[in-house]
């Protein structure tokens, strides 16, 4: 929906001013739209683009070095005027005469060839070549008659980089017209778009339902089916292009540039999650992805929708596509020529890195896995009481985020363990799942807790009882490092009596499984205690006054888990 | 609303794979996040950016030479984890320290700091500095307590520019700091964003309303009004920040980068239209705007919204803000340094160009401006029915479109008369009002046909009836340019026995007005004769079949202006 306009009438005028005011350093006004605000050499071929507004970046985001010359802009999707073209043409020409590259439209045709007509009776040579990539909006055998939509931006690219070349306006017409012939896109949309001041939208979608095939300006589609999964969509267009391979081109080994393009309100994140499966498709038909475009490149105001272009490259097209741009809205060459790293480094690491552990720190892992596989268990059975107890005077999510945690801990040490881990580094592959998946401050603090178990109990040895009481202040230094202290009503109240009493009980000469049970009674007892204590100012979200009288959910649910690790280490011990 | 996805539970993580597919160049994926791809200097700083994702281009599409050496990319909206910070930040680090730079939300400041103890404890010096610009979070006095938004990008990209400059760890962190004390920003919000899969919007905003201050995850702001017009939201943006101006700093003559970003679902066009009326009041209260930015750098999701961040320069950060930057949504120095025209070729240049006309041209400019002038009364009378003639067979726009072109084009002539134009140039400034305004078909002729007119007119001299007929039929010849011919039911089926007539009679010795009284009868004949006709094939869009028995509106129109232009000549005549 559109929001933002003073008089509907004026929108798109002011909004070609803004434009230019944003982007001084490329553009300058012109009548009919925009001319580069930068010199070019005497007798190369200025490419002139154009077509109605609403579709920035498309089409005055696209002049500048390397693209463009210039760009008629139209009313909201309206023609420019033949005179506004021509205007913008006489602005941008500059001895090479003119190549006019637009969406095949039929009120673009018209003042774009009357333009023509003009600018050649002043003496101005002009050849144009209309874009016609949209596949849906007529068969193969009319592709004549096809729309342009993002591929629009394949055959201006390379046109404008040919032009850059100081190729002949001949020359820059073939290769944009081979370009247009190897360029296929093909789109859905999820919703219509509104234009300023408009009561109505312009055209519309059902609400969860996908019409494939509609246009940029709401051109009626072939179909309308429920919205699919990413996967499903990418699926979709993949096939679909893949249908109509330009004349003469192998998909398997041909070099293809695809551009996954947003019409408006469908937003990054989405796109790319699409495009994940684009790839993928691609990859398995056999085609190489040659510097992709993903973004909004022809959009359709804030109209719902996706398309995807293919763009079938030869090797002129591949380094015309490759060459530097610089327009307000797209471009390509850095000013700094980076070093790529070595492929050894690129190499995606989406865990961390852990090796394998001795084969005694190995047994430790075992016991350790199976401390995590009770933990899970125990929260699992108290997911309610915590989260109520949390609803008291939080946001009553403790129970759930513990056990994203504790499920996703569990989960990666099992795995961890069938890659030989020793104990450091299990509890280092469980810290990491833990914080990641159960999110908040507890997830911050267990994973914390976890990782500073891990760096002190280490992959070679079995540690000695000194050592796990070493390894247990470790980690609850590493909690306090948070800022909390006991007191507060937080899992430190437990914490730090379970600390004070192992480190005690192993002074004392206990066993690890006698030191961890006299522990946890401490935590449990603690736990317990944190009903008398009234939350730390700022921390209790809700219903603070509530708060007392009811006991901390991070504190017992730290004492629970203790408590089920006692039997854990009790079993090892026994055997 | 978010509808591409697969597992809502794998959103994130598929998104940032895509991200990293779609820009190999730039980045590659790390435990936790991204990093760059490239190689970067050993000893120099890593400035490590991050937060939740749904932020795009926040925050892995601001990685790359010049900005950010890697980003930690948590879940929708929720902060990475302290493992996942470290392992980006370790996989970032080369040698020259880490500065964490991010926006202070509670979530991210516990896991970043937890991540920098972990990092301090392996030997890698780490820094920090929280982006605080959004001015409603907290009140000035507890500037340190806001949140950060969209000046996230303003403290990245200078410290980035300082990193690869080889400053120090310490000269990189002074840098940032000084930059998060220089940036403001100030948001509004219009709709609210839903996460994948979520069946509930996260947050909302009532329709047509909008909440002054929201956040970009929806915290509260301070009001809620009527969404404004463009202009009243820039007003309302740009107090509140000029009312926030850094201490030490004057206003007038201070050197400010403007950004305006769009959170997701306000587009780029109503962008510029806000952003045209901020740079006017920036103008007006002194300030001096370099490179500003308008689009989307730190997005809410889909989210309708807007915020404003001024960054208030000095020497050093205007330099670094200017330095190059290639990242795979922001980037900064073409790779082409390309030379900027002249000033006096920079001009707006927002009308044609018309010089004046000599007297006698200027005398028959008038007339031709009262001709104009009662085409629009002449129109106006018959919009109506010109309305419903053209809703047998066609769209029902005709009356409206004439009237909006005839209006535009007396408006334009009149104005251009006070200039002391020629009738070649009046009729040039008509033509081009005409088409502008009008739009579609009927605008393209009647524009081709006023400019063919004056061109064949000029500017110098009273022309005789021979060169009025040569000028008729010029533009009849511009009108059959279009591709219609007599017959095809349309306004040539008028036009072409109008300019046969005229000839004919100017031939025969006629003067002007006898022979345009002939021809306009000629006209008039011919239009009401289109009632027998068939509309050509393809034209008529709807009711195809009950098109015979209705006048062309196009032609009815073209006899109706011809007719009521009898008179102003035969006026002209008489006097």
């Amino acid at each position: 929906m559109t929001r933002l306009f003073n008089d509907p009438a004026d929108f798109a005028d002011e909004a070609a001013d803004g434009f230019v005011l944003a982007n001084q350093r490329w553009v300058r006004r012109v009548h009919g739209g925009v001319a580069r605000a930068t010199t070019s050499p005497d007798g190369t071929v200025a490419v002139v683009i154009g077509g109605g507004s609403g579709h920035y970046p498309a089409f005055g985001g696209l002049v500048g070095h390397g693209l463009a010359a210039g760009a008629a802009m139209g009313n909201l999707f309206a023609s420019p005027s033949a005179q506004q073209v021509a205007g913008v043409a006489r602005a941008a020409e500059h001895g090479g005469g003119v190549l006019f590259s637009y969406g095949n439209y039929a009120g673009d045709c018209l003042n774009f060839d009357a333009a023509a007509r003009t600018l050649e009776s002043e003496g101005i040579p002009v050849r144009t070549i209309r874009v016609t990539d949209d596949v849906v909006s007529a068969s193969a055998d009319r592709a004549a008659e096809r729309r342009g939509i993002a591929g629009d931006l394949c055959v201006f690219k390379v046109a404008g980089a040919a032009a850059e070349e100081g190729r002949s306006l001949d020359d820059v017409t073939a290769v944009a017209a081979r370009a247009n012939d190897r360029t296929r896109s093909f789109g859905v949309a999820f919703s219509g778009c509104s234009l300023p001041g408009a009561a109505e939208p312009l055209f519309e979608v059902p609400e969860r339902r996908m019409a494939i095939g509609m246009g940029i300006h709401g051109e009626r589609g072939i179909d309308e089916t429920d919205v699919p999964t990413a996967e499903g969509l990418a699926s979709l267009l993949v096939a679909r292009l893949l249908d109509e391979v330009p004349d003469g081109v192998d998909a398997a080994g041909a070099r293809v540039v695809p551009i996954l393009n947003g019409l408006g309100s469908v937003k990054y994140e989405e796109l790319f999650v699409v495009y994940r499966s684009v790839a993928r498709l691609l990859e398995e038909a056999g085609v190489v992805v040659v510097e992709p475009e993903v973004g909004e490149l022809v959009t359709s105001f804030d109209m719902a929708g996706v398309s995807l272009t293919l763009f079938w490259l030869d090797d002129e097209l591949e380094r015309l596509w490759a060459a530097p741009a610089d327009t307000p809205a797209f471009r390509k060459g850095g000013a700094v020529v980076s070093e790529r790293l070595p492929e050894s480094e690129l190499e995606a690491s989406d865990g961390i890195d852990v090796g394998t552990g001795s084969p005694e720190s190995q047994e430790v892992a075992a016991r350790v896995a199976a401390a995590l596989a009770a933990a899970r268990r125990v929260v699992d059975e108290h997911v309610d009481e915590l989260g109520e107890m949390d609803a008291v005077a939080g946001d009553g999510d403790h129970g759930i985020g513990m056990q994203r945690g504790a499920l996703a801990a569990d989960a990666a040490a099992r795995e961890a363990l069938g890659r030989g881990v020793g104990a450091g580094g299990l509890l280092a592959v469980a810290a990491d799942a833990w914080s990641d998946k159960a999110g908040g401050t507890s997830g911050a603090i267990w994973g914390a807790a976890l990782e500073a178990l891990g760096r002190a109990v280490g992959d070679t040895s079995r540690p000695s009882s000194a050592q796990v009481a070493e390894a247990v202040h470790a980690a609850t230094s590493a909690v306090l490092a948070f800022g909390a202290v006991p007191g507060d009503k937080t899992m430190v109240d437990a914490l730090v009596p379970f600390d004070e009493a192992f480190g005690s009980a192993v002074r004392d000469g206990a066993s690890v499984a006698d030191a961890w049970r006299a522990a946890a009674s401490a935590a449990r007892a603690a736990a317990d205690a944190t009903a008398d204590l009234v939350p730390r100012k700022g921390r209790a979200k809700t219903h603070a006054d509530q708060a007392v009288g009811t006991r901390d959910p991070g504190a017992v649910s730290f004492a629970l888990i203790v408590e089920t690790v006692t039997e854990v280490i009790e079993e090892g011990a026994a055997r």
